[in-house]
């Protein structure tokens, strides 16, 4: 840090110009097809500056997939306080990521999309990140088991399960909902509270829906 | 096709093992890490072969992603009998794929977490079959929502958020139970259906949860 140095900016907000170019290119186009030329140009600096500043095209995705998976952790904690209701803070962490992707649609692509296959690293900082928000909603939906009372044998497999499949709904919906004209980040929570938690909610109260015999 | 023979095994054969050994290499190391030198030998038989037959990598994978598509589509429709009430209709399609996704790991995997971004034209193919997936659940909700006539006006919108949200909640919970030892086809499923059936069929009767107002 702070080897390169301009009077007209600090390297700080010149970096951060350069990874807002990045995550631009690297969410609309991919990995293999986003080129460090047109980084560059987006960001208005040279070439050289880019490799400078950010070493190597790995490094600067690796620096952008690390930078949206903090913001996007930061931005669902930032959202719900612990205290209100279980539904309550369901719904408030749930318009917190419906909204943070909306705002950052190039920043999800490259999260959702993106990082997950081009090498272990990358992929390593998504699991990460993914484990996080797995382990939230996984904290959320057992304090809320137990505060019903109604299934206190709900077991942790199950919970670990419930989870699971509330966070693979909320990326298909983020993802769904980006690509729809006309879909906004309430509507998306919305319809994800409808399908979820009307059904978490039954499951509390003990209604859980039964298989037909094998 | 046809071109070459061996008395001892017919070419189809043959090349359904190899496409065997591709999609476990695929699926187990990823697109890049999988060597055709691995897949020639897991399948027993020489490189030059595998070339001769498949081609070149990219066809070799493009092959694997169409067959394991192709497959889990027909599982699920294969599961599904019209007929029986929506709830039903679910439940077997749902077993039908966790049944089929748990038999066939690598294959899931290869499509989940390696097609995507590796190329259009892999992608393309998985983004086809998820979209024959995603419009089945919806034309299935919508039959649910009009039988229910609870709801009348539950939008087209709404319905194919509903059917997105579903479909990512199964690809979530397909991944995390073929890591996850002890969990069953048949847990997932019925993990799933507690958790989206219980919810839907609130929703089906008019009993939507209601977000805080703004």
């Amino acid at each position: 840090m702070g080897a390169v140095k301009t009077k007209r900016m600090p390297r700080a907000v010149r970096e951060q110009q350069m990874l807002d170019a990045a995550v631009r290119t690297f969410g609309q186009r991919g990995y293999t097809a986003a080129s460090m030329d047109d980084i560059a140009e987006l960001a208005g600096v040279s070439k050289p500056l880019v490799y400078l500043y950010l070493n190597s095209k790995d490094d600067l995705f690796a620096t952008c997939v690390r930078r949206e998976a903090t913001a996007l952790v930061a931005a669902v904690r930032a959202g719900v306080r612990t205290g209100p209701p279980a539904d309550r803070q369901l719904w408030d962490g749930l318009l917190a990521f419906f909204t943070h992707t909306a705002e950052h649609p190039d920043g999800w692509s490259v999260l959702h999309l993106h990082a997950r296959t081009h090498g272990e690293v990358f992929a390593a900082e998504v699991t990460a990140m993914r484990a996080e928000i797995v382990a939230f909603v996984t904290h959320l939906i057992g304090d809320a088991a137990r505060a019903a009372h109604h299934d206190p044998d709900l077991p942790d497999h199950d919970v670990a399960g419930l989870a699971e499949a509330l966070v693979g709904a909320a990326e298909s919906l983020a993802t769904w909902a980006n690509a729809t004209p006309g879909v906004t980040a309430r509507q998306a929570a919305a319809t994800l509270m409808n399908f979820a938690w009307a059904g978490l909610g039954d499951l509390m109260a003990g209604r859980a829906w039964s298989p037909p015999p094998v």
